[in-house]
Formats: C-alpha cells, sequence, structure tokens
C-alpha cells in the first residue's frame, strides 16, 4: 500500500537551502563538506535524520528544528501496529536527545507532540505530521521574510551600501532565506545592496565554509576577511550596517550570539556604523533579566588548535574557545524580529513584541 | 689555513632564540615547520641565508636583518683572491634583494657596507665583519632588555595581572627576548605576570603557531583564543595591559602593525585596559606626519581561503587581507622604544624620543 505524500510547496527564490522535502524522505545537503563537495544525503527515518543532526550535518538552530520535525513526519510512515504511537514518540525523543542543547530542536518537536496527540490512527498521522513539519518549515520562512521586510524599513540609507555579518545566518541555518543574511538577501533583491564582507568566524569558519558559499551560489556580492580585518573594513565607511543573528535575546535586549559577535558590536559603535541583530521572536528568552545570567559555554581547545586534524598550534596549549558570547543591548541598534522591531533596545522596548 | 673563529657570547636568558652564531656557520630554527617540527638549518654562505630569508625560514624584522648581517660575514669567510672586497659587496646585494621590503634588513646591511669599508685585507674583514654582525645581534638584543625595564616602569599594576598580545615578537622574531613578547617575559622573570592571553592571529596563525610554541617552551602561562574572543576576555577584567610590537611608528605616534591590532587597540579603550606598543627606536619613520600616509598593503587571499594547501572557502571568493592595518595614536596608552617611553603619544611627545 502507498501511504500519501504530503509535499513542500513551490517558493519564490529562497536561496540555497540545505533541506528538502519530498513527501516520503527528507534530503539533507551535508554541511560538514561544504565548501569543497556537495554532497545530499536522503533521509527516511528519524533515526537518520536523530544522526545528521547529532553529526552536524544540518546546523544552525532553526534549520536542526525543522529537520527534527520531518524526522517526526518520516516515523509515521514507519509506524504500524497498535502501538504506533509510542514508536513515534520513540522517535521524537531520540531526535530530542541529538542536541539537547538547541532550544528551537526542542519547541519544533513539542508541535509535533501536539500534533500527534490530535491523530487517532497512523494513517491520520502520516498526513497530519507532515503537514506539521511543513508548517513549521513555512512559517520559519514566513517569519525570514517578515523580518527582511521589517529591517529594510529600518534602513533608511538612500544608495547602495555595504554592510558586515558574521557566522551564517542563511538560508542554510534555516528553512530558507535567513535571519539576518535574509535581510542582506532582501537589501540585495531590492537593489539597495553593495558589498557583502563576511568575517570567516574562527573557529568553526561558517564565514567562509558557508555564508561565502551561499552568498556566491546566489550571485550576491561577497567579499571574505578575518575577523581581525574587520575594524579596517568598518574604518574604510563603506559599510553602514552590521548584521548578525542571536542565538538568545534576554528580556532587557541583550544578546548572545556566535563568539565575535560582541567585538563586532563594539568597532560598530567605535566607527558609528549601525549594529543590527535579526532573529525570530522564539529565540527571545524572558525568563532572563540580561545576559549576565548566561553562563558562556566554551568547547574543546582542539577547535582552535586544529584545522582538519592538521595542528596549528602547540600540543596540549591551553585555550580559551569560548562558544558564543554577550552583546550588551546598549551597543545595539535594532533588534529585529517577525513581531517587530525594538530600537535602542531595553527591557521597556523589548515588552512592546508581546502586545498585540 | 683555519680562520679565526669570532663566537656569540653567552647570554643570561633570552628565550628561544631561532638563531646561532658558531663563528663559521649560521644556525637558523625553520620557523616554517613550527610548531609541529624543530629543525635547525646551517648555514656556511650568504646565498644560503639569502634563501633562507627569501624562504620565511626565518621571520620578524629584527631577525632577518641579524641574520643577513651574519650571512655578510659568512660571505667574508669564502672571500678569497684579487676581488674579495667586490664579492663581498655582491653578498650584501644578494641579501639586500631577499626581502625588498623589511627596513630592518637594509639598516643592518647598511652598517655592514661601513664595517667592509674600514677592512684592508680579507683576513681582516673575516675578523671585522662576524664582529660587526654580533654586535648588531647584541644591540638588539640590548634594546630588547632596556625597553622591558622601561615598560615594566610603565605599568603600576601591584599584584600579578594577565596581558593579552597579538602576532609574534618574541625571541624568535629578535635577535632574542622580544619587544612586545619581551616586555611580557619580563613581568615573567618579575613574578608579576599572572596569564598571557595570545590572540591567534589569522590568517598566518603566528600566535598559534609561534608565540604559543615560544611561551610554553619558556615554561610562560599562555592561553591561546581566536581573534574574535579577545573582547569577550577583556570584558572578564583579568588583562590590565594589552601590549604588542610595531611595524612602522609615523612621527605622530601612529602606528602600523599587523592586521587585528586596531581592532584590539578599540576593544581595549572600550574595555578601559591599556594599550602599550613596544618597537625599537629604527621602527620611527619621522618623514611620515600619520599613519594615514601609509598604504595599506594586501596580500594573497589564499592566505584567508586555504590553510595548508586545504580549502576553507569556496574557490575563487574575494578576499580582503591587508598585511597591517594603522592604529591611531589616541588609541594608545604609550609607546615603549629602546630610547624611553612616550605616554598618550602625539607629535610633540614623540619628538622628545630624539633629545639626548
Amino acid at each position: 500500500m502507498t501511504q500519501p505524500h504530503v509535499e513542500f510547496p513551490e517558493h519564490r527564490s529562497l536561496g540555497t537551502v540545505a533541506m528538502q522535502w519530498h513527501g516520503n524522505r527528507l534530503e539533507l545537503l551535508d554541511q560538514r563538506l561544504l565548501p569543497n563537495e556537495e554532497v545530499w544525503l536522503t533521509l527516511d527515518s528519524a533515526s537518520g535524520v536523530a544522526t545528521c543532526i547529532r553529526d552536524m550535518v544540518v546546523r544552525g538552530a532553526p534549520a536542526i528544528g525543522i529537520s527534527a520535525a520531518y524526522g517526526v513526519a518520516l516515523a509515521a510512515r514507519q509506524a504500524t501496529g497498535e502501538h504506533w504511537a509510542l514508536s513515534i514518540e520513540a522517535a521524537i525523543k531520540e531526535l530530542a536527545e541529538s542536541r539537547p542543547t538547541a532550544v528551537n530542536l526542542f519547541w519544533a518537536l513539542n508541535l509535533m507532540q501536539k500534533a500527534l496527540f490530535e491523530c487517532r490512527t497512523p494513517e491520520a498521522a502520516v498526513l497530519r505530521l507532515a503537514e506539521a513539519a511543513i508548517r513549521i518549515h513555512e512559517d520559519d520562512i514566513n517569519a525570514n521574510l517578515t523580518m527582511a521586510e521589517h529591517a529594510l524599513a529600518v534602513m533608511e540609507e538612500d544608495s547602495p551600501f555595504s554592510v558586515l555579518t558574521h557566522c551564517n545566518t542563511g538560508a542554510l541555518a534555516t528553512g530558507g532565506y535567513g535571519t539576518a543574511l535574509g535581510v542582506i538577501r532582501r537589501l540585495h533583491e531590492a537593489g539597495r545592496l553593495r558589498q557583502v564582507y563576511a568575517d570567516e568566524t574562527r573557529p568553526w569558519l561558517q564565514g567562509s565554509r558557508l555564508t561565502a558559499w551561499e552568498l556566491m551560489r546566489d550571485n550576491i556580492p561577497v567579499t571574505l576577511n578575518t575577523d581581525g580585518a574587520a575594524a579596517c573594513i568598518l574604518a574604510q565607511g563603506h559599510v553602514k550596517w552590521v548584521i548578525v543573528g542571536a542565538d538568545r535575546i534576554t528580556a532587557n535586549g541583550d544578546v548572545a550570539n556566535k563568539i565575535g559577535t560582541y567585538s563586532l558590536a563594539i568597532l560598530a559603535r567605535h566607527h558609528k556604523v549601525r549594529f543590527m541583530v535579526v532573529a525570530p521572536f522564539s529565540t527571545l528568552d524572558m525568563s532572563l533579566s540580561s545576559g549576565q545570567s548566561i553562563l558562556i559555554e566554551e568547547r574543546d581547545g582542539t577547535e582552535v588548535r586544529e584545522i582538519r586534524g592538521h595542528a596549528l598550534a602547540p600540543e596540549g596549549v591551553e585555550v580559551f574557545n569560548p562558544v558564543f558570547d554577550i552583546t550588551p543591548a546598549a551597543l545595539i541598534d535594532v533588534i529585529v524580529t517577525e513581531r517587530g522591531v525594538v530600537r535602542n533596545p531595553c527591557a521597556t522596548g523589548m515588552k512592546t513584541l508581546f502586545e498585540d
């Protein structure tokens, strides 16, 4: 018996996305191999998707959440017999354990769990969970498109200007289009973009490996630079905005984001270049009053000591390798979400995003 | 007939130097292979030394100048016959062409040429040129030791503190001890150093490859960090001074130095961390009124796109790869030379270094 397919609808250009849902299978672009190789993996089970999340085939908080949702939809296609619902719940649990610290992952799986509760038969679950995953995917894209419109309304420059960005926040990191890179994509579509400067973003090099690749693929003019050259670029005067994403935003507008973001915010303020943070509403964590409550997670020093197994530094040298840093709200000119923008963010301003 | 040797005298600990003069040969540590391999090359000719300079076996402006001087001394040992002086001059010319932009190289070779003029016989030249090269080497070390004493007198902190540095300005880059890293070495000797944070210094990674290696060898506590993590470290409050070297200092106190230095100066000022530049008097270029007169040289993008032949970025991506940047004097708290220090550098202050 052939199970019904629910496919992802056609969209206008969303950039080079890293996932494709084909109704009965999920295809993921192996981001570990970029930019050297473009290899697509085909997944037909939740376990396969969980492995891809764990092994960083897919990265970027929104992209992880969406992939996991499709993983649940795949689990439904394999769920038969008396305990069909339990087997889907086991898949949800397995996916939840694939990247235990990713907030978007839990958020997406929670929505999938709710959709599962509505299903009375395994046949209904196949359709309902595919629809729910597609809905999560579409909502993410729509949020990105809305953020881009909000952001463009904020940027009042008359003639095309350059921007500088950090890490990868593009179509690859999301369901499509991107957050900060979505804004940059929209600037390009509107003929308002002169040049994107992309920090290479040590130690993981998402700027070199992913952002530069994605922008070149989409014919958006990109220049790559070391993180240490950003100040030199800002001093030249062409860059009017630094545009970055966020991992978490606290109630006062402080922003946790990829290591190097805080440095950029200080450099932007010094050069009177404006600093924009673009992130979906789900990134807001109103339970934390400020960024000082966020523990700065450190990762293994091997990421700094080595690159692709080649030693760059003496064996055993001590390394300080924080994953992200905290940019205080006072250094941020505007925070953009799909629910609206907050200029000169502070606790009062952030609350306006929760008003109907 | 055995020629007489003039050997380099014993010194107190100067750190892990990258060159050793043994009277009839020069040994150079191949810095290209650090930190993975420690290979010493033995040179007995000026041509061999010129090749080592050209191929970056030895790097760091002072170290290049000293090596070249020893190269001339080696040429004297091979100069025989009627045209002995001409053959030494040919060696000077060959060495001068090895790294055409290195100011210290010409300065050292000029001193060697003057010493050659004083010699009437090839036998005299063997001794005189070896003595002159050793003198250049010793003067460099003495300048480093003097700068370190001057710098320590400026730093008034009572209890041990941490410092942050950029690139490599140590024993490896000089005749021994180091400029900025010499100051850090002296702080350690004086029991006033808590921890050195070393920027990895993209794209060449002199921080990872050389500074971390040199400090570990000398048991000076070092923590390596990506350039983008420096702001995060300064925000922690342990670092009281950022200490860097200089490639050139203009008449108003602006400093050209390795890319990333300007960024650090802005970050230091933002965090109220003091910023010190340590460089020999020969680094001063009073012919330039300010750093704005310095053309920012760019190097090939391959240095950013690849590491050890491995692609990090898409093929052909445009790269902005400036070699150095300009730190305006207003961001510098103190410039230290062997002739004295200039606090809050400006044109008037810099002139005091020229007073007797």
